[in-house]
């Protein structure tokens, strides 16, 4: 296989994929302006009225657990199996599993219940789910008791999707391979919603190419982390690096993006 | 009757009138910032404890079915009839009406129960209501198989409101005249929002000249566009154009904004 | 005792405590953006199944009423609860209480039924709490019929909290001692949510310095008022200045902030 995170790009702009994420009030703005900067269309519905029949229009289904209720979680549910029935992928993201059991638990069911095609989590969130100690503060990882690149290699085999754990080295394998990625800025901690951004440019990335998921996973860290590295220079901190993250996601230049990708097998 | 933003904008910032808006989780803060910056006093509330209340105390309502559930449609239900029954106009934006049936039903029974002043629309969704063929993918107008003009005449005439038609060209009517408006800028397609953004505006411009709909829903879009032609000057993006859209707003000059308008009636 | 906003902050970053919020739709994003730039992790949580462990995790509970409806106010419930079991300080921010019934009684009940620390607002709000004519349209203080200083001292003697009246000069007061504080800029009210944000850097503060909420409510103000100062040069108006406040925030330098104060003793 190969990593050609340009070329998927460059599909992306042309084919303008819906996006249909359900996701967390903190960060629905964000993850829509990502979408739409990048190059796809984002679509935002949470009722159990229209959820089956939105996703049916849509190329990808965003699932994100960040603010969770109940009658949040049935959307997510009709969503998911809508989309699964109609071979829609799935990218789900378990913002602060093992925080509260409720998310914990939640994150297991989506992961039961539906077919995810992708986990998008921080380190903590992943061996959560795995079953290994870990600590999270809230929605951060803090440690977890595994080396990252087995954890992601583990979390894939053990809960059958691409596991794509992201931390200041990204690790994303299917069980088998596992893909490391160097590319990001510090500066993307210093931003809420980074984490779930990342997971709707793997909705985006997933929307056009969804019979290989471990490749279109590590496209999108790829852009999106390239894209920050450009927001980063010249910002003054969180608030102009956040603002000229958009620019960059929309400035993002296929024909180069290949050579700047900082990748490495494991 | 006479098209003069200039005037009324002056007016709005005399008046800083309260706009109560009942809008979707994506573009909250989006909406609350626009009305700030151009010179009135957003107030977003939902519970159907307080809705009628709070539209007592506004000038206009703003309703905006973006991220629809049935609690909120109560909500919007209650506060427009109350609205209503005080004289004060409401705008309705059909967010994604015609991508599904529950937002284009919702749509329909907002316009059926309640008097709506200003339907504020992309073509796709004004076409869906007035039942001519239209594709809408997620919330973006893609095709309709009408005149746009000859839309917004028609939908204002059939709807029993103005209709307040966007997209590169502008088309404004009372089902009598027609008055189409070439501001704006294609970075406003790049941003999440910012058809939401207008509606919000159509209601600061109403709340000020609630006798003249018309005039008021026209006034309103060329101040908007003529800020996001400003904002789009030295922006490097979507991002930074985004920041920049509110300080644009905030320094709209009353005295100039009439000869920057670039309208013509059809 | 003594105002040490610089040693606090200090202490702040190194400590990085965990701010468990239930707020407003309208300024999460912002809530928690403004919480990591100056050096915590926010957690945005509100199903009931969840808030009492994760208020568990926390070092402090903010409540914010701005888009209020009764799931939430329950969960406010729950959480404030849990937090004054575990002995964690709780700051409440009474968005547009005296607005409407709903929002002034359910201020009245939590303040009621949990053990708020800090009580937040602006001189409308808080008048209104105390029992005080006052007039607020939408959640903007318009007037009241008391001096300022004196309302800030009679609230947190009747209310049972240290109450903290931000407007262009901000009052902080134990009931006993009153401290001003004259740091800020005309542009936080041009941007929505920037008393919310004030809210939840006073929760930030109380985090590590839990024994001492009059001095950790007024140094939290200082600090996020001198940050706005430094937001308002060079900015072009609220987007901009919006933007680079979180840029100041996370700046802040400790060591020179004491010498910043603007502060006197009433």
């Amino acid at each position: 296989m190969s990593i050609t995170p340009g070329a998927t790009l460059r599909e992306l702009r042309e084919r303008k994929p819906l996006v249909h994420q359900i996701t967390n009030y903190v960060v629905m703005n964000e993850t829509a302006n990502a979408t739409l900067a990048i190059g796809a269309l984002p679509v935002m519905a949470h009722a159990p009225q229209e959820v089956e029949e939105m996703v049916g229009l849509a190329s990808a289904l965003v699932i994100n657990i960040g603010t969770l209720s109940d009658p949040w979680i049935e959307a997510m549910l009709l969503a998911g199996r809508a989309a699964s029935e109609r071979g829609i992928p799935v990218v789900l993201d378990p913002v602060g599993a093992g925080a509260t059991k409720y998310r914990t638990e939640t994150a297991h069911r989506l992961l039961h219940e539906l077919n995810v095609t992708v986990l998008r989590g921080n380190q903590g969130e992943v061996a959560t789910l795995v079953g290994t100690e870990a600590e999270v503060r809230g929605v951060e990882s803090m440690a977890t008791g595994l080396e990252p690149a087995a954890l992601a290699r583990g979390a894939a085999r053990q809960l059958g999707v691409v596991a794509s754990v992201t931390g200041p080295i990204d690790h994303v394998s299917d069980g088998e391979r596992v893909i490391d990625i160097a590319n990001g800025h510090p500066l993307l901690a210093a931003v809420t919603g980074t984490g779930c951004i990342s997971t709707a440019i793997t909705g985006c990335f997933l929307a056009v190419k969804p019979d290989d998921p471990l490749a279109a996973a590590a496209e999108a860290l790829i852009a999106y982390e390239v894209a920050a590295e450009d927001a980063a220079a010249g910002a003054d901190g969180p608030g102009t690096f956040h603002a000229r993250l958009y620019d960059a996601l929309a400035a993002l230049d296929p024909d180069t993006l290949d050579g700047r990708a900082k990748i490495s097998w494991a």
